[in-house]
């Protein structure tokens, strides 16, 4: 009964730790900022978003994709639905939907965001996954 | 060494194992059949698809989805893009794109699948992200 409750206390922490990371990071991504998650990233980070055909491999292309919209992205506002983590040993899944507004232009957005516990106890994210709900379909 | 190289053929075994679950739970479902899925997801299932406008909690709601539309689902053929699986004790991510075919019509997909180890040895997917590539944007 005490190990379950340590476990649960355990996971609560690291659920609390992984939405506050994501967080930060978007914070600073709504404010034209993209370190915040460059810094979150491991090195063999794999991404999706709706605007590339193709998974991008590896922190250094990401991180390159990056740099070239740095200033550009921005946000009046933003709102974080549901964040939900589920907790292995070694991984934390987050996965939310969010909805973002810069004047009267609002975007609907499914996230998955997937955690590594790190040799040094760091969290990084090993997976990013952004899509449009509800897009138009082709 | 020995211990890193005993690593890494897990991991390889992990790996193919992943892979052959997902593409076992695409042939059924292409031929109409969700039941393949269904039996591959844990009870704590999460679930994001580009028609539904929030994520889907759990294998009850995500089963009554799937029965809705058993035998609708078809392809004349479909091809897994670079499948890769990121892994850890516990967990393993599996990214690949995909294309699907049905006469003319082409759908081009993202696809995040999260497996989890289960107490009886078994890997069950925690959450399931698909999205279309470059889809139109509202």
């Amino acid at each position: 009964m005490q190990v379950v409750m340590a476990n649960a206390q355990g996971n609560t922490k690291v659920q609390e730790t992984i939405i506050g990371l994501e967080k930060a990071g978007l914070e600073r991504w709504y404010h034209g900022d993209p370190s915040g998650f460059i810094e979150l990233y491991a090195s063999d980070i794999v991404y999706f978003d709706p605007f590339i055909e193709k998974r991008v491999d590896g922190l250094e292309t990401l991180t390159k994709m990056y740099e070239a919209i740095r200033g550009q992205v921005k946000a009046d506002r933003y709102e974080l639905i549901d964040p939900l983590v589920q907790v292995t040993e070694q991984m934390a899944v987050l996965t939310f939907n969010l909805t973002s507004c810069l004047g009267d232009h609002v975007q609907k957005w499914n996230s998955t965001e997937v955690f590594r516990l790190e040799p040094n106890g760091s969290w990084k994210i090993i997976q990013s996954h952004w899509s449009l709900t509800q897009p138009e379909l082709k």
